[in-house]
């Protein structure tokens, strides 16, 4: 068997994780796929389901031989492991990560490393896949999660572009088309796609009282969707992207405010005009 | 052939009118279904969908042998169809609609009535299938749109009893599961469960850049699908309920001010709290 690479280690094996080593494993693209965790259980279930073929404890041992570490912590754990797989790993490899924020975890590298008297032997970039689901863990996870899906890549002014390039190949192995941004951009573009619309949907779920939900129809259950996503997650992710979050949050405040405006005075125009709008830009996207 | 009803009268054969006529052919339950329409068109496709038997231009020729007639027109034309109905069904029949509004259309129903010299021969009682979808015509119909769905139906103070139950019987013929609601009782919760999140949808989408478009991934669409929905269809449900939706858009905007607030001041624990109150609040709905 000829796979592409030798051995690919992931760190934390949710259902991200779990999925990627599920597509790796599907298309033969490694030899080895090392499943790295804190808990044993969640370890051993993500080698029952194939998403792994070996599993440790020890991040250490198992990013020993990688040719890739692809780290899927909750983003506050992401600059520590990032630090450690970057001083474990060999030197031709890539450590990457599945954060969606980025600004905070590169900056965080930055400074666990500077701390430190050894200079990393691998190499760093951050990456985002823009998939996923409210649900968690690997059982729910998918071989083609990332299948047609975009993963944005942040690489930085010291990144060496073939390094740029292999993530970017690294990615479109699994089926993801790949885009590059700056963290900064990648945070304030995320911010809006991403982040506002998971807040905004929390908060029409938490709005809405138990004596309503027995009327709640297709409309509700699809805007709220995203809702059930894990909550420390989520309180970390916009937590981490405050200031971009912030300024979404009071972008969509003032849209928010024309329309009840527009409701409170009648004006029929401006009502069509935010509607008509909303429309043409959700016609934009296929489902 | 023994079909349940003789002849059931639709008025306006669009997703909802036509998924009613595909439901009812199905199940063999009338023996003939009517469409009734403004555009030849559109009446045409119905007939070609399956979705009635037989069609026509002239309401009151189409509701002549009606048992049930069900006024599925956009909002504000349903009072105008319905005493139109009232007047040409027999008197056995039972006129009722699909209107996602109900003390508008129960009260405009009432002042034509006043206004004219006979008296009606058929019974009016509202009803609101909560079923639906973005897309609109009978092409995106389907028989089973009202499977294991919810109709609400509103008698009002001198409604007879075994019209409303014959009313309940009717839909639960369908597939769906019926409750009674005042017309009142009726437009606030729908105005917190349906409309308020048709606003919020549309205006997440309205608020989104063109540039940012590119990035949506499966929460975006999630939680903007609704946005895609007839803008004047639109208009006019949120603008006939509009005080409920207004006081709905008034509460909304204080949670996100809440919000807001805790990710300003960096309160992890009220962050934690309204992100957990919206996960409680949709996993307690299956998808």
């Amino acid at each position: 068997v000829n796979a592409r690479w030798d051995t690919v280690a992931i760190i934390g094996v949710g259902l991200i994780g779990g999925s990627l080593g599920l597509g790796l494993r599907k298309r033969g693209l490694a030899r080895r796929v090392v499943g790295i965790g804190r808990r044993e259980a969640t370890l051993r279930e993500a080698l029952e389901c194939g998403a792994v073929s070996e599993i440790t404890t020890d991040l250490a041992a198992g990013v020993a031989e990688a040719d890739w570490v692809v780290v899927c912590t909750p983003v506050e754990q992401v600059p520590r492991h990032v630090v450690q797989a970057l001083h474990a790993a060999p030197a031709h490899s890539i450590v990457t990560d599945a954060g969606s924020t980025k600004r905070s975890i590169v900056r965080d590298v930055r400074r666990l490393l500077a701390m430190e008297s050894a200079a990393p032997r691998a190499t760093f970039i951050g990456s985002h896949p823009m998939a996923g689901s409210e649900k968690t863990g690997v059982r729910h996870g998918s071989p083609d999660l990332l299948q047609s899906r975009l993963v944005i890549i942040t690489p930085e002014e010291d990144t060496r572009p073939e390094d740029a390039e292999r993530l970017t190949q690294f990615w479109q192995s699994l089926g993801a088309r790949v885009e590059r941004l700056s963290p900064a951009a990648h945070d304030q573009a995320v911010a809006a796609i991403s982040h506002l619309p998971h807040a905004i949907a929390s908060l029409l779920a938490a709005n809405t009282s138990e004596d309503d939900l027995r009327l709640a129809a297709t409309g509700w259950l699809d805007t709220t969707r995203i809702a059930a996503g894990d909550v420390e997650l989520w309180r970390q992710i916009l937590t981490q992207n405050r200031d971009c979050v912030l300024r979404s949050l009071h972008q969509f405040g003032k849209v928010l405010n024309s329309f009840t405006q527009a409701l409170e005075h009648q004006d029929d125009a401006e009502l069509t005009r935010l509607l008509a709008l909303g429309k043409q830009r959700r016609d934009a996207l296929a489902d």
